[in-house]
C-alpha cells in the first residue's frame, strides 16, 4: 500500500477519500491540501487529514499517490505546479469526469519515473465541499481506471487495490472509451437536468405576469410548490457543483454533443407520439423502458448510501 | 366527516389512502374494488378495508365518498357504470394527474344531487400497485383541488378536510390551470425520463456492435453499471407506471406539447453553449439552477418519505 497519499482539493469527493482510506492498512499520512482559505480552515477543523500542507509543492513532495481532486478545469494549472515536485516512482492520479484530456494534456507535463493513471469513481451527490463527503461514497460504487497503454501494470494493480480497500469495484478502460460511456450516463442527464430547471423558471418569470381572463397561466412558487410530481429529481441533480459541470461540458464536448443529437431525435419522436395520440407505442415505449431500470437494481447501483448524520432535515428521497 | 369511503382501483395511491384513511376519526367504513383479480386477491390478504366490494356497483351504493383511483384512461368507463347507482349527498372524487377532462367528460354524467370533486395528491413513487403503497405518502404533500366554479363549498371543505386528515396540504384552483402546472413540474420530467432512458438503451444495442478499431464504441450492460453519474435518477422516473403514463399525456395534450417545445428550446441553447465553449455563460446557468432547488427544500418537497420496511433492498437514496 501506498505510505502517503495526498489529496488536492478535498471536496465532495476529495473529503471522502480522506475519511475512507483513514482505515486503510499500511497507509501511514494523508495529506491534504486545498487552496481555498474557507475550505481549508474548515478541513483544519473536522481533522480529516494526518497533515495540511501550506503549499501544493509541500504537500506532494514526499507522496507515493497524488490524487487531484479539484474541478477539471483547474488540473493543468495544478500538475504544471506540482510536476516537478513529484516523487520518482509516485503516482499521479485524479477522480475527475473526462479522461482523455488527463492522459492527453496532464501526462505530459510528468517528469520521467512518475505514472499518470487517471481514475474516475462513479459516486457522487450534489453537494459540494469538505462537510459533504462521508466515508461511505465510494462502496459497491464503481471506480474507472484509464491507464494509458504503456502503464505500469504493478502501478495499476496498486491503484486498484487502494480503490478497492475504500469499497470501489474496479473497471479498467480505454480513456476515450470511457468519456462516451459516461457522455450518456452521466453528461447527458445533467446537460438535461439545467435545461428543464431552465425552462421552468423561464417559464414561472413569464406566466405569472400573463393573464387568461382573470386568471395567472401560472402564479410564482407553483413549480416549487408542486415539484414532488418529478421535477424536484431534477433539481437535485442541477444542484451540483456549477463550476465542475462547466469544466466537463468544455473538456468532454465531442461526445456530450453527439449525445445531446441522439437524445433530441428521441423526444422528438415521443413528441410526435404524444401529439397523434399513439396510445400503443407510447405505451410499448414506457414498458420497455422498465427494464432497463431492473438492470440497474439487479447490479445494486440504484441509490446512494448516505449515512443517517449527513441527511438534512428535509425527509428521506425513496430508493 | 364521510361515514363511508369508497376506493376504486387499489394500487399504490388508492392502497395509500385506504391505508392513511383507516386513522380517521369517523370514518365508518372502508370499501375497496379492484377489477384486476390479482389485485383484488392481494387486497383480501393485506386487509386494508373493511369490505371488498364484489361489483363497482354495491362498491358505490352507500358512498359518501367515492374516489376513482385507476389510471385515467378508466375513468369514463367506471363512471359511467357507478353514475346510476351513487347517493344524492355524496361525492365523486378521484387522484388523476390531469383534471380538466374530470369535470368536462365526468361530472356530466353524474345524477343530480352528486357532487363532482376533483383532487390530486402531488405524492407518489415510482413503484405501482396494493404492496407499493404506504400510510405516509400523503404527509406534507400538497393536493390539489379543482372544484367546479359552482360547486357546493361545505363538499369542497368535507373533502379538504378528508386529504388533511391524511396530512396533506390542501390548494384550491381552476382545472385548466392545475393541468398547465403540471405539465411543468410533472408530466414534462416524465416525458424527458422516458426519453433519455430510450436514448441509452438504443446506444447500447447499436454501439456495443460498432467498433473503432479493436474497441467496442460501448459494451453491453455498461449504461447500468455506470448509471450512478446521474442516468440512474431518470430510470427511476421512467419506471413509473406504463398505462398511467400513457393516459396523461393522451389527456393532457396541449400543455405537455406546449413544456416539450419550451424544453427543446432551452436544450438547444444549452447545447449551443456547449459547442462554442461559453464557460461563463455555462457556470452563470448552473449557478442560476441551483436557487431552484433551494426554494423546493423551503418548502420541505425535496424528498419522499418511505418508511423502513417498505425499501427494496438497494440501498436508500440521499435526499
Amino acid at each position: 500500500m501506498f505510505k502517503q497519499v495526498t489529496i488536492i482539493g478535498a471536496g465532495l469527493i476529495g473529503s471522502s477519500i480522506a475519511r475512507a482510506a483513514r482505515e486503510i492498512k499500511g497507509l501511514d499520512t494523508l495529506v491534504g491540501f486545498d487552496q481555498n482559505q474557507q475550505a481549508a480552515a474548515r478541513l483544519q477543523d473536522l481533522n480529516l487529514f494526518d497533515w495540511l500542507a501550506p503549499s501544493l509543492e509541500e504537500a506532494v513532495k514526499d507522496a507515493d499517490l497524488t490524487i487531484i481532486c479539484t474541478p477539471i478545469g483547474a488540473f493543468q494549472q495544478v500538475a504544471t505546479r506540482i510536476a516537478p515536485h513529484l516523487k520518482a516512482g509516485s503516482i499521479l492520479s485524479d477522480v475527475g469526469s473526462c479522461k482523455l484530456s488527463m492522459l492527453e494534456r496532464i501526462a505530459p507535463l510528468l517528469p520521467a519515473g512518475v505514472m499518470c493513471i487517471p481514475a474516475h469513481p462513479i459516486a457522487g451527490t450534489e453537494h459540494s465541499g469538505p462537510d459533504a463527503g462521508f466515508a461511505e461514497l465510494f462502496q459497491d460504487r464503481y471506480c474507472i481506471l484509464t491507464p494509458p497503454a504503456d502503464a505500469d501494470q504493478r502501478a495499476v494493480q496498486k491503484l486498484a487495490a487502494f480503490w478497492e480497500a475504500m469499497g470501489s469495484r474496479i473497471e479498467i478502460m480505454d480513456a476515450a472509451h470511457h468519456d462516451r460511456v459516461l457522455a450518456i450516463t452521466s453528461h447527458l442527464p445533467h446537460a438535461i437536468a439545467y435545461a428543464l430547471v431552465r425552462t421552468a423558471a423561464d417559464l414561472e418569470d413569464q406566466l405569472k405576469a400573463e393573464k387568461v381572463g382573470d386568471q395567472a397561466l401560472i402564479h410564482s412558487g407553483e413549480v416549487m410548490k408542486f415539484s414532488a410530481g418529478g421535477f424536484r429529481d431534477f433539481t437535485r441533480i442541477a444542484n451540483s457543483n456549477p463550476i465542475m459541470w462547466r469544466d466537463v461540458f468544455l473538456e468532454n464536448k465531442a461526445p456530450v454533443l453527439e449525445m445531446l443529437g441522439r437524445f433530441t431525435e428521441d423526444l422528438i419522436k415521443l413528441q410526435r407520439l404524444i401529439r397523434f395520440g399513439d396510445g400503443k407505442a407510447l405505451e410499448k415505449w414506457f414498458y420497455e423502458t422498465k427494464s432497463i431500470r431492473s438492470g440497474i437494481e439487479a447490479l445494486n447501483q440504484g441509490g446512494t448510501f448516505i449515512p443517517t448524520e449527513k441527511k438534512t432535515n428535509e425527509k428521506s428521497d425513496e430508493s
